[in-house]
């Protein structure tokens, strides 16, 4: 029997926690049911823990309770985070991580206390110059990887290249059956287009690009994102946050409005009588749910962020995603990666 | 009688042209048909124009054709385009305006030549360090006006601050009845956010900020540049450039989708002859060709770049915008708004 997938869950972090995070454990064992390669390592307060899994009916042995008594606040600054946020349910996911007890490590807790403390306890991959926030985003063909979504303001040629080697690998970890291909998000796809570290990472990717590691495909605009040409999209972290954000606000005005027409009237009421079942599933497809969860890659193991104000089924989506990456052996495509491109 | 709005049209630039930009101009007449405070300078080959204008029935006399045998190619680089682009239809718009024979220029051809030209020619206006490539954006309320959409990669503070000034006195222009609330976009909204050109002009922009020049609201996301909290977004032409694009990409995609879902199949078909005019109506709220032209802000005198693949309907707008920033007094608002900001 090869070794089970282990998982640290923070059960105490994000809105409405533990009985989201319970619950989207719930419906992870539920969609598991004839599996038994796992192991969930829930931290929070044991008692109340016991409670939430008597509520949700959960019973089974895949699932390990570690007991801590305090929570990383929404208020605490990442500054302040590493005296404060000792013992929490967020830290001792990650520590247990580091003792090489769990595989990957996920919470929905404050954002900027995790990565502050994650990068301190786990520390940098060899072989990377920075970390990066990398999140999945839909396109015509499937699947994008988009990274940095925020963790680095600032970025020079080496932390992009590095960036392409890290989402090709997630990508490759998640999607075995595909092809990684690379493009660097610029404001026009002519080689003269965007900034000097631009064009200085644009060439390093070109040297790189072969079969075994990922395609690249030089540049791509903002509105070719989700064309499904390339599906792993590298930028800095400014762009890469303006863009997801951008991309999310244009969804929900887009779908207001169309709510909006068509509720309208009666005639239009009518209307969904026949369209009911085909909205339905439009609206399934484009669930911001489904693609809940940004994993923090470069550091010696990977750390999922669950967005915090997300239902237990959209915390659900972010434990599979943690799931799937362990399975796909994302550490070791990283290290495959990272080797290639050395030897080039 | 007040001195009447004289606009130079550059009627051979853009896929299709001269057929796209005469009969965008019928479409201007018609909706201004009981105006005669404008003047409609067309750029372009006599005979090839007078045959258009017969051919879409225009009988007016508030049409001046001005001669003129070349036109851009749309290969043409910018770095070549000032030897080469002398005498056509799109250089001698910029000339009449320099020689105030008209007080805006609108073009749909090659828009690097078009921004190389203009800033030649026109130059820059006193106490501007940059110009600025601007556009409207639709948001809950309104209209948003963003910039710099891609004339300037990279920004610095002051550059920041002038972009709020020119992008508030377009505001003002566009919507006299209206107050411009100007906010810088960013990765969060918080003060510690975002890079220190971005702290650098924020600060400055605090400092500007009254009732009669511009609100300023701080820092805005991606997700809420839609919101209606504020209507004039500033940032550089780097992240406007790939954010406006990402949104265009976003508001396909969905509208792709939801076609496809709507139509997939006999009952999905009946629920549009219910919803064919609400939907219609939506359609047209979020049509991209009422948001056509990118304005060119900074100069001595306003240029409007229509994009160059837009229908007849498109260009109709991008003249309209045209008349209406002449209209509004654009260049003494935005003087206004300079010596407004030195004084502080």
């Amino acid at each position: 029997m090869s070794k089970k997938i282990s998982i640290a869950i923070d059960a105490m972090g994000g809105d409405n926690s533990p009985d989201k995070t319970i619950e989207g454990v719930k419906f992870f064992l539920d969609s598991y049911k004839n599996n038994d390669d796992f192991i969930l390592n829930l931290f929070g307060n044991e008692n109340i823990i016991q409670e939430k899994l008597l509520k949700f009916k959960i019973k089974t042995n895949l699932i390990k309770i570690i007991s801590t008594n305090s929570v990383v606040s929404n208020e605490e600054s990442p500054l302040t985070a590493v005296k404060k946020s000792k013992g929490t349910s967020m830290w001792n996911c990650i520590q247990h991580q580091l003792e090489g007890k769990s595989d990957i490590s996920l919470s929905a807790g404050n954002t900027g206390v995790l990565l502050v403390i994650s990068r301190m306890i786990l520390k940098m991959m060899e072989g990377v110059s920075k970390p990066a926030l990398a999140g999945l985003w839909p396109n015509q063909n499937g699947m994008n990887v988009v990274l940095d979504l925020g963790a680095n303001i600032e970025c020079n040629d080496q932390n992009l290249v590095d960036f392409a080697e890290l989402g090709s690998a997630l990508y490759k970890s998640l999607f075995p059956n595909e092809r990684p291909k690379v493009s660097l998000l610029n404001v026009g796809s002519e080689e003269i287009k965007g900034t000097d570290i631009l064009k200085l990472a644009s060439k390093r990717l070109k040297d790189l690009s072969d079969e075994e590691n990922f395609i690249y495909k030089g540049y791509i605009e903002g509105n070719n994102i989700m064309s499904g040409d390339s599906n792993v999209i590298v930028t800095d972290g400014f762009t890469g946050n303006i863009a997801l954000k951008t991309a999310e606000g244009t969804a929900k005005f887009i779908t207001k409005n169309l709510k909006n027409s068509l509720t309208e009237n009666f005639i239009t009421k009518i209307s969904l009588l026949f369209s009911y079942f085909a909205l339905k599933k439009f609206k399934k497809k484009l669930d911001p749910r489904k693609y809940n969860g940004a994993i923090f890659l470069g550091l010696n193991g990977p750390v999922v962020k669950s967005h915090g104000g997300i239902d237990s089924l959209g915390f659900y989506h972010s434990l599979d995603l943690c799931y799937k990456i362990i399975k796909g052996n994302l550490i070791s495509q990283i290290k495959k990666n990272l080797k290639h491109s050395k030897s080039v």
